[in-house]
């Protein structure tokens, strides 16, 4: 099977670099060509264009955003009209539900298949193949590409035979994240204020109830005050609740703790902070609580 | 050591079980007599009224709320009357700061000491010795009641010197966790509209980044709809969030979630749903969205 | 000076009759046709299509959304080609400001002039002639369509020189009017469960500080549960707040209440009562209170 | 009859004066004695203790706060205890329902009357005798109050036979005034990011849909910015919107726009800014916005 793979960003380059150690014959490309190099010492062949990568079975798609992804699928001479007849595009960006559909018909009309398989971790997981994978296609298209995502995932979890479920939980995973963070940040303020470090409550919380990896990391990084540099931006993170209650919008669900987070979220972005990392809603509720920085 | 246990509840019976099992000489209190049968028969003493479960070394409380426990404490015959000086009180419960801070006054000018010891679990955890026990009190007073939280639960993180601290962690705890509720009501409330079934996603979060007991039974009661009977009743949410409040009120902490949450649950309680398990957040959530109950 | 007027819904019919009681030349068009004849029987001309209305000095649209004036405007033979140079498009709709922009540099590139110039009042007050008027552009164009405002409206504020700016302030204005029906729908639930008439509590609001028309129509529409017919549907209600909140996005302004009412409309539309009056937000604090209808 | 009055603070001092120059026989009282001389240049008795002014048919107060009230009423050789049977006490403070239940019956218990009329208006409404006044009490008995209140209001409402009526629709209207804050706070925020000048965003609403006093006051001074000194301080509004979810907890009435109003203004308190007028929201919703002061 031939692999192409589009988007080395910190996600990607890992996820890729695991295709290749799997034995897999990959092409890869990234907009910014040096990015490739890497992968290029690992034996990845290094495509020019677009369209010299989609010359294969499968191709994967990494990328930032739904404009990035549109961009590279729907321009002239880009992913569909590259990739053969019975070739399965399988993407694996945080992207809307809407966009879910559209490549869905896209890829349909072009007699291609269309694969959702958004991821959760962050790039050290990328890149240790420990990712959780959610997928979401046509069963027979999800067999095709499964020996690809056990080269980059920990678990697949096959969720629908819709590609935009997959986006739906995907995105709908992390509001469920930032929900905890937005928690953490006023429980963290008032223990503060009360007298209690941060890092007490923290650890009262991930060595008992709460116990699990994602607890611990966003817990400490709060107690920590280290915003900075981001893990995942208050950016992006903005852009991705906007995705949710886009989706709930469409649906007509009311998500009174999804709005409240866009605002918070919101308010990192006009403060100028949108490069923070999103764990910063904590710096947005001690500063509420009038506490200052620091221990 | 002497032990009296005050309050056989749900909790407590479990609770007093554990500490007979481990050999120590215990004598338990309840209001309603009936309840100390159980404890009769696994060798415990079973004493009259409060004051002669009080004739001990260290008196352990578990009870409902504060007035519960402020009557049991501070009436005449009570037990901060009853306790011998020198004695320890040790405070099991989930309480307000503001009673936690009032009790360690009232027991220092007795010439008593004042434990605050709440725990995370639920009664299976109590009879099982599974509980999570953060504790707050003078360093020698922790020293001494050790064996009994060691009897009692699988770990005791002491979070400070001053009782209350324990109390305010506990109930921010609390917090936490009506925090993820509400998150799961309305990211299942969500994909639910969109056409996938609610066990699918709580699956897909408590087997990748929340694979942690209590995302999955918080999870599955709400993918599954089972309100009733509750393991948790909104009514009792209802009130920890409002000493969370209480608290930030006191402190000058803006929670709009805290907020959020109260609102939520107040809605149950005026709904005549206060009896329902907690979890029917997300029949609020469901309910605003047009969904009816069912699959 | 010849006038062209497209859209005789419950506001332009009103509002066209004006124009030519006013003694104009006004051509009117409707794409239901039926609608034309009570103007025509007051000496109205009725235009076949847009093209044969926008044959004219100044042509107003009145319309229902984005949607309805994109249509009319940017479709082949449309408003922006039918117009002749040196004409003026005066869009009274309800919009958005991304629209108002897009307009504004379509009309420019076509030679014409454009001035946003949107409403408040109801059809009763367009009839009446005593709309409330909020204009923007240039001030030449404001300038010559000024007689055409006067005949509509009781006042006509100048915001800016930015059609867009008109559009802004119209729709905030909206959102300062849904603000006031929550906190009226928040305070009768509260004094009806104390068992207070809800018409006492609005009286005693507006015959004191807040004695304004607005105040007194939608507290006695929530003091009497009329909710049907709608004067303005929950749905529209739920744009309008919508746009509010779509120009907060792209300027990264945070408006946890603009949040707090999309949701709440939001709601009702979900649960099939978006054809209400938008004062409905009352019904749905009432039932949150668990208060039954009727006195 | 003879008159006594409690309490000569800003609001206070000029009710008083308005019933001296009505020809009545008042004794005031007030705890820092000096404030009583410009009252006594009237021609106004001065007591030096509480007794002295309770020794009268009616007593009035006009206190800061339930505390203030309370030790007036409740405390040995207060209020309830000198004035004689058959008096009325005339309470004017913003207070709380639970408060004015406990008044009604400890006067009714002494054989005394009992009349809540909290009014709406600042010092200089006061001053002229243009209150507005909610009143609430048993019909004799507001019978026999009605010509002091008709010296220091334009216009009295009786809500209701019982007093704690008239206190929840006060404090309900301090929701609303706090409500129509709020929502001005963030229209202006978006409007002004938006290069749009505050006050034209005002007098846009002022001169049109909200042509009413209240709006325009606080409009203009969210426009100009001018928070200090305050007419009406965010440690008040804090408390009178703290009434009003204590009546609504008590009642279990969801307010989410209450509960909203309560954070924004504890967050003012939290960062030093409690001594700010109320309109101050506004401040807090320009600095979410990324908004530097001025115009």
């Amino acid at each position: 099977m031939k692999v192409g793979f589009v988007g080395l960003g910190k996600m990607g380059a890992g996820m890729a670099a695991n295709l290749v150690k799997a034995g897999l014959d990959v092409t890869v490309y990234n907009r910014t060509a040096s990015k490739a190099r890497a992968l290029e010492q690992l034996r990845a062949r290094v495509a020019s264009d677009v369209g010299e990568a989609c010359a294969c079975d499968v191709v994967i798609t990494m990328l930032a955003d739904d404009n990035a992804l549109s961009a590279i699928v729907l321009q002239q001479g880009g992913l569909s009209t590259s990739l053969p007849r019975g070739g399965i595009h399988l993407s694996m960006s945080t992207i809307s539900v809407a966009l879910a559909e559209k490549l869905t018909a896209a890829h349909a009309a072009a007699g291609q298949g269309f694969v959702s398989a958004p991821v959760f971790g962050r790039p050290d997981a990328a890149a240790a193949g420990k990712l959780f994978i959610v997928a979401g296609g046509a069963p027979d298209a999800i067999k095709r590409v499964q020996p690809l995502l056990d080269a980059m995932g920990q678990s697949t979890l096959v969720v629908s035979e819709h590609p935009r479920d997959a986006n739906l939980v995907k995105i709908s995973g992390n509001f469920m994240i930032a929900s905890m963070t937005q928690a953490f940040a006023e429980a963290v303020a008032l223990v503060r204020k009360a007298g209690i470090p941060a890092q007490t409550f923290v650890d009262a919380m991930t060595s008992t109830i709460f116990n699990v990896p994602i607890y611990k990391n966003y817990g400490n990084l709060i107690a920590s005050e280290k915003y900075s540099p981001a893990g995942f931006a208050a950016s992006l993170g903005h852009k991705d609740v906007g995705l949710v209650l886009e989706a709930a919008g469409a649906l007509n669900v009311p998500m009174p703790l999804g709005n409240l987070l866009r605002e918070r979220l919101a308010r990192l972005l006009a403060e100028g902070n949108g490069e923070l990392d999103w764990t910063a809603l904590a710096l947005l509720s001690a500063t509420d609580a009038g506490l200052a920085r620091g221990p």
